[in-house]
């Protein structure tokens, strides 16, 4: 190992995709050593990193992985909360700790949570079989959404059920190791808004501007940030509800709280539904990188360090960020020619993963004045670098 | 080795000091990997990258560290021209080539070129002897600037003579390999200007806005970017001069051209006159990393792979960056306590070097209004880092 001057900081990391990836470009300037837990010497975050232990996630490799590290995090939240907890009681620094990744892995869990603190939700509930459904359905009414409570990401998992045969035939196939069926109420017209926030382990917590979030396919698909079309109230009570929930939870590192904009036909005023939440470092957050002065890739990093957390104020009016969905091409790198040459302030992150059909392999960030020009610039960068787009 | 994604470039470097260090952020945000020529596995490049070849600097290890890569490039001038013209025959893509590095490494030569181009520098004459010394301090007057033509920087090497017995005492020590004594004329009053370009294989030039540098030391210590004091004319000027060498010396890469601003008694309007160049990203443009949309670690790799390049404009009215210079503080982290909580702003770089007195081992930026207002906290961040304020 190499020699490093005193007092450097190890922060180790549960994971090695591209949320780990992107914490190594602040890990760099702040002189913050990496290490991390990867499925394989290929995965993205494990070409940029040089601290890399290849193994699956189990006791004995998270044991190795926190081994001298200062803290232990993660970037993605299947990680057993039992294991967490013993690295804790060991005295490692586990953030967010076992208890509080808990809510971030079982939407029941986090339902009910919720539920207890009063913040507001969709109708939901438990189910067992398709008399539980029944009546599910014959109170929020058909369609609704019908889930595991564990193990989806990307929209994985989701489906909106029509009636008991659809739900039946749900019910009847395997789910992952712990989790249960959720039913939740089918949420219609509506918008989609994340709100994010750092908390550190000694208490210190900043939000960041809230988020318009536009999903495709149940994914993640762009983001403006501010959110463009709400107003003062509703990003305050989305900062109030993501702050209170970091607290309730004791969430150390970054929190999103993804949220739907609702109305009823009856009301004025719109209305916040959380509708999941994230105990890292997020999509919803990638603008941060190139639009706020301190990212969320940083800010996690300085949060989980217990370090006072960066300022998450946005440089410019609008940031809007797209990801890169894997298509046609299989060379994303041949597409710079073209898109550097016509987009000289675009931000291009590319994160290293083989492409694939659906796979998130990279986004692009614009900054601006005007959301709709800087979305179509945006759009028109990640399209040609998916291959959709010849000239 | 990881198995890359197709069309994935790797660039490899020579040297793995702090500048290589900073390539590894637009390295990661690109997906370009980066390949460094480390002379300690604790350099601290070699902390943060993967792939790292620690060896010598000699024309077997360039062939290793040049193997399958995209293009070749420096952290330093201290290669020698001819491996490179070796390597550029064999078919790497070297950057900036040795013909080209030849001017950075050899200060005789870049003055002869300068000349040769009718471009504005100090006087200087090549010099054996005290005698020499004599007839050149009678020419241009006394002290003069005396120093070996190769092998210094940050100021090392560079001596003022007073006398002839001065400069006597000074030729009689050893030259580094290759080298001739360089005597230049000592400029009095003025201020010191860098201008940077990047410019790509194929041509493509973008100009950094003009920085106001200042040096203490011998080394650079403080910038501001813009320059705030100069004219739109001399700033013009300077861009141009730099675009010119660029071309004309075929630099691909970042250039930077560090001039002096004159102004002769008898004189309405300022000058600017040639101190030196480096081949490379530059202790004058760190400001960028944080405080242009493209930063010049970002445009040096674009450049040396000849990507189109990105827009070197400033984000915010003024740009200011303090060196942390090694002081009493052997840990830099432990002060981040104080900083961070402090400035939430800034921007704080720290590079993994070991301290020690007057190595440079980080820098501090922070973007603004008011260039007094942004040096005052920039300082005081950046000697709290370096022990010098405990308050």
């Amino acid at each position: 190992m190499t020699d490093l001057p005193s007092g450097t900081p190890t922060v180790a990391v549960v994971g090695a995709g591209q949320l780990a990836r992107m914490m190594q470009p602040p890990a760099v300037a702040l002189g913050i050593q990496l290490r991390v837990l990867a499925s394989s010497a290929d995965d993205c975050a494990a070409q940029v990193i040089p601290d890399v232990i290849v193994d699956e996630v189990s006791a004995a490799s998270l044991a190795r992985l926190a081994d001298g590290a200062d803290a232990l995090t993660v970037e993605h939240e299947h990680v057993d909360s039992q294991w967490l907890a013993e690295l804790a009681e060991r005295g490692v620094a586990v953030h967010p700790s076992g208890p509080a990744l808990h809510a971030a892995r079982d939407k029941a869990v986090l339902r009910r949570r919720l539920a207890d603190l009063g913040l507001p939700q969709p109708r939901w509930q438990v189910v067992a079989d398709a008399e539980d459904c029944t009546r599910f359905g014959a109170g929020v009414g058909w369609p609704f959404v019908l889930k595991p409570s564990r193990g989806g990401y990307d929209g994985r998992g989701v489906h909106v059920v029509a009636n008991a045969a659809e739900a039946r035939e749900l019910l009847s196939r395997p789910l992952p190791g712990g989790a249960v069926w959720l039913a939740e109420e089918f949420v219609g017209f509506h918008r989609e808004v994340a709100a994010q926030v750092a908390r550190s382990s000694q208490g210190q917590v900043v939000a960041y501007p809230l988020v318009r979030t536009f999903q495709r396919d149940g994914m993640c698909a762009e983001v403006v940030a501010p959110c463009p079309d709400s107003g003062e109230d509703l990003a305050a009570a989305a900062s109030q509800l993501a702050i209170r929930l970091a607290v309730e939870l004791d969430v150390v590192g970054m929190l999103a709280v993804e949220m739907y904009v609702v109305r009823d036909p009856d009301d004025e005023v719109e209305r916040l539904l959380v509708n999941e939440i994230a105990m890292r470092p997020h999509n919803s957050g990638h603008w941060s990188i190139d639009g706020a002065t301190t990212s969320q890739f940083e800010n996690h990093l300085r949060a989980v360090l217990n370090l006072p957390l960066g300022d998450p104020s946005p440089k410019a009016p609008f940031t809007v960020m797209v990801n890169v969905i894997g298509g046609e091409a299989e060379d994303l790198h041949y597409a710079l020619l073209h898109c550097q040459a016509r987009e000289p302030q675009a931000k291009i992150h590319i994160y290293g993963k083989r492409v694939r059909a659906g796979r998130k392999v990279g986004h692009v960030t614009l900054l601006g004045d005007s959301v709709e020009h800087l979305l179509a610039r945006a759009r028109h960068i990640a399209g040609y670098l998916r291959g959709d787009i010849h000239e």
